[in-house]
C-alpha cells in the first residue's frame, strides 16, 4: 500500500477500502505522508467526494487519532450540539441550560470564532473570571451538579483533524461534504455523547450556501453517527440574517439573559425552543414548545445558567447586572439614509464587520475584544424612516471603525413592499 | 495575487490569466509556494484541465524559468525531433543522419530512460567513450559539422518544469494533456530548434494508451509550437508491441546500425522514412519514400552515424563490428509452450523485463546495464512451432533472470487464427 497508489486510486473515482483511508490518516498524522501528498489526496476527494462508507471510516480514523472522552461515569443520556456557525449564535447559552433543566446532562465543547463567525467560547470568555479550560474531574463534576458545562475542545481532540483541516485551508479543499462531515463528527464523537444534536445553518452568513447542501451535509453527520451506533438528528436553521439583535461577545450573553428570562428576540426564542425540544426528543424525553415556555418562565433555566457561570469560576452577578460584562461606552448609531422595509441584512457582511471593531479574529493568533459589537436595531420586514436609526456599533480604539460602519450599511437592503419575517427553523431531520 | 485564490479559481473551473500561471510557476520555482499549494494546484488541473491559451502560458512560462540555447549561428533550418517514449525506440539514431544527409541541422537533446521505457542518450552511452554532455560551442560544432548531434539534456533547461514534474510523479498529476504537452514543449523550445517533430507513441508500451488522446496530445504540443510563430508535425505511431527486435541499451545500437545499411526490421525502416520524410518537410523540402531510401542505400547516413560518434568520441568502429560494443555472452534462449500466430507481443512488459535484467531504471539514480536486453526472435502475426524460440534474453549476474523471463512469456499471446501485421504509423498530424 502506498500513498501514491491510494491518490491514484481517488483521483479515479474508485472506492478507498478501510485499510486505505486508516493508512493515509495514521501515515498523514504521524508525519510520514508529506504535505504535498495529502493535498493531492484531499483535492482528489473535493472532485470526486467519498461515499457514505469512505466518510464514515475516515471519521473514525480521525477519532481514533486521538483521545476520547469517557462519560460514562454521568448517569443518564449524555447529549451534545454542535451548530455549524454562523453570526449571532449564541443558541447553546440559552438551550443547554433549558435541556439540563429537564434532567438532562450536556458537556460540551466548544471552538473559537474565526473569519466572521463568532465562537462560543470566546462569547463565555466575555463573563469576568470565567474558566473555559478544566481538567477533565472538573468538567464531568460541574456537568453532574449543574447538569451541563461548556469547555474549550483540548489539542487531543482528533489531532489528525486538527492538521488536515490547516492543510485543507491552505489549498482550497474545504468545501467538501465528505471532508466537513468527517472534521465535525470526529470531534464530536471524541466527546463521548450518546446523541448529537446539529444545527445546520444555512444561507449569507454560513457555511452552507443553499438548503441542498444543507440538507446533504445533514444527512451525511446523522448517517456516521448512526453507523457508530449512536443517536442524531439535525436541524436546518436560516443564517441569512444575523440571529437576534446582538453580535459581538458580550453583548450576545446580554441577548442569551434576556431569553432565559422569556423575553429574547423572536428569532432566538423559536430556534432555542426548536433545539431543546429535539434534543430532549434524542433523550428520549417527548414535550411540547409549551412545555418548554413553561419551564423557561419557571426560572429554572436562569437559575442553572448562573449556577454554570459559578461553578466556572465566572462572575454570576453577570446575569442580573450587564454592567458586570465589558460593554463599550462608545456607541456608533448607524441611520438609514432611505425609508423602506428592511429586505436584507447580510450576515457575512456584519460578521466581518464585527471582526473590524475587534470582535472576531482573521488569524487563529489574534486577541479578541470581547466588549465591542453591533446592535441590529432594525431587521428584516420591520419598517425604517429615513435618518432612523437601524444599528449600533459598539468600538474601541482599536476598531477600523469607518470600514466597520461602511460594511454594515452595505448588509442592509432596502423594500419599497412589505416583506414577511423569514423563518428561522427550516427543516428537522432525522 | 495569493495562490490560494489561484487554485480556487482552477477548482471551480475558471481559466486562468497569463500572470496568474506565470505566478504560480515563478513562485513555485522559487521556492515561494509551497509544495502542497502545487500539489493541490495540479490535482485541481487534472480534473479541470486547462484551454489551449492556458497550455501555452504555462509553456512559455516554464521556458522562460530557464535558460534558452540560440541556434542562430547554425545556417538554414534547424530542426528537432520529439518522442513520447516507448520500448525498443532506436528512431533517432536512423533518422537523424537521414535527415542530415539532406543538408538539414538537426541539434537534439535527449533524456534517459525510467520506467519500462528506454531512453536515447543510455543507447548512446553503450558505444566505448561517447560523450554525451558538451560545452554548448562544442555541441554547435558538431551539429555544424555532421549535421547532427545528441546530448543529454542540460539542468537549466526549463528548470520549472524539472521541479514541478518531480511533484506531478509523486502526486500522481502526471496524465493530464495540458500537463504533459506543456512538459514536452517548454523543453523542446528551449532547445532553440525552428521546426519540431513530434513522434506521440499509442499503445500498450506507450504514455497514452489510446488513440483519441494520443492525436489530442498532439495537436495540443502543435497548437503551443505555432503560437510561439513556430512549425511542428506529428506522426502518432503504433507501440502495442516493442519497435523492431531489439530492446536494450547496445542491442538497439546494432539494429540501428542495420537500419541505417538498409537492412532493418520492416517496422523500424518504415517508421524512419516516415518521420525522415515530415522532418524534410517540415524544412521546406519535399520528398518521396524513394529518395529516402536511396539516400539510406548511398551509405551517406551510415558515415554521418559514424562521423558524429567520433565527434563526440566514441569509438567509429562498433558500425563495422558490432563485437566493440559491450552485449553480454550469457544468453537465455525463451522458447514457446504451444503452436500458434503470434498475437500480442506486451510492449510495457517486455520493457519492464529490460529493467529486471538491469538495462533500465525504477529510480533516477539507479545505475544501468548497457550489455543486457531482449531479442524479440518472433513478433505479431509470425507462427512458431511448440518448442521454438521466440525471444532470447541477454543477461548478467545482476540481473533477475527468473522474473524477467516470466514477464516475457506473459507478454506473448498467441491465436489459432493468421493475423495481419500491425500498420506502425496510424497518422500524420499538422
Amino acid at each position: 500500500m502506498t500513498m501514491y497508489d491510494i491518490i491514484r486510486k481517488k483521483r479515479d473515482g474508485m472506492e478507498l477500502k478501510k485499510e486505505e483511508i486508516e493508512f493515509v490518516v495514521r501515515g498523514y498524522t504521524k508525519g510520514e505522508i508529506p504535505d504535498y501528498q495529502m493535498a493531492a489526496f484531499l483535492m482528489a476527494v473535493y472532485f470526486r467526494g467519498m461515499s457514505e462508507r469512505e466518510t464514515y471510516d475516515l471519521t473514525i480514523a480521525m477519532l481514533e487519532s486521538g483521545e476520547q472522552l469517557d462519560l460514562s461515569s454521568l448517569k443518564g443520556v449524555k447529549l451534545d450540539k454542535h451548530s455549524s456557525g454562523g453570526v449571532g449564535d449564541k443558541i447553546s447559552f440559552v438551550v443547554l441550560p433549558i435541556v439540563a433543566s429537564f434532567g438532562v446532562k450536556i458537556a460540551k465543547m466548544s471552538g473559537r470564532g474565526l473569519g466572521h463567525t463568532g465562537g462560543t467560547i470566546d462569547k463565555l470568555e466575555s463573563i469576568p473570571g470565567m474558566k473555559t479550560t478544566l481538567k477533565k474531574e472538573e468538567f464531568l463534576k460541574i456537568v453532574d451538579e449543574v447538569g451541563f458545562s461548556i469547555v474549550s475542545q483540548t489539542e487531543n481532540l482528533a489531532p489528525a483533524d486538527k492538521k488536515i483541516y490547516a492543510l485543507r485551508d491552505a489549498t482550497a479543499t474545504v468545501e467538501n461534504l465528505s471532508l466537513i462531515a468527517s472534521s465535525i463528527v470526529s470531534k464530536k464523537l471524541a466527546a463521548g455523547a450518546d446523541a448529537i444534536l446539529f444545527d445546520v445553518k444555512v444561507g449569507r452568513g454560513a457555511f452552507m450556501k443553499d438548503l441542498e447542501q444543507a440538507k446533504k451535509l445533514a444527512y451525511l453527520m446523522i448517517d456516521i453517527i448512526k453507523r457508530r451506533g449512536k443517536r442524531a438528528k439535525a436541524v436546518i436553521s436560516n443564517m441569512d440574517q444575523p440571529l437576534g439583535r446582538m453580535v459581538g461577545n458580550s453583548l450576545e450573553v446580554i441577548e442569551a439573559v434576556e431569553c432565559l428570562r422569556g423575553n429574547g428576540p423572536t428569532d432566538v426564542m423559536q430556534l432555542s425552543y426548536v433545539l431543546s425540544k429535539e434534543m430532549l426528543d434524542l433523550a428520549g424525553i417527548q414535550v411540547a414548545e409549551e412545555d418548554i415556555e413553561r419551564m423557561v418562565h419557571s426560572g429554572k433555566p436562569l437559575t442553572l445558567f448562573k449556577r454554570f457561570i459559578e461553578h466556572q469560576g465566572g462572575d454570576p452577578q453577570i446575569v442580573d447586572d450587564p454592567n458586570k460584562l465589558p460593554v463599550s461606552k462608545n456607541i456608533l448609531d448607524v441611520r438609514s439614509e432611505c425609508a423602506g422595509y428592511i429586505a436584507k441584512v447580510d450576515a457575512e457582511a456584519i460578521g466581518r464587520a464585527c471582526v473590524m471593531l475587534g470582535g472576531g479574529r482573521t488569524r487563529k493568533e489574534d486577541d479578541i475584544d470581547h466588549s465591542v459589537g453591533i446592535e441590529l436595531v432594525k431587521k428584516i420586514s420591520e419598517w425604517v424612516d429615513a435618518g432612523e436609526v437601524i444599528a449600533r456599533l459598539y468600538y474601541s480604539s482599536r476598531s477600523d471603525l469607518t470600514a466597520a460602519l461602511e460594511l454594515v450599511k452595505s448588509a442592509y437592503e432596502f423594500s419599497e413592499q412589505p416583506l414577511k419575517i423569514p423563518p428561522v427553523v427550516l427543516e428537522v431531520i432525522e
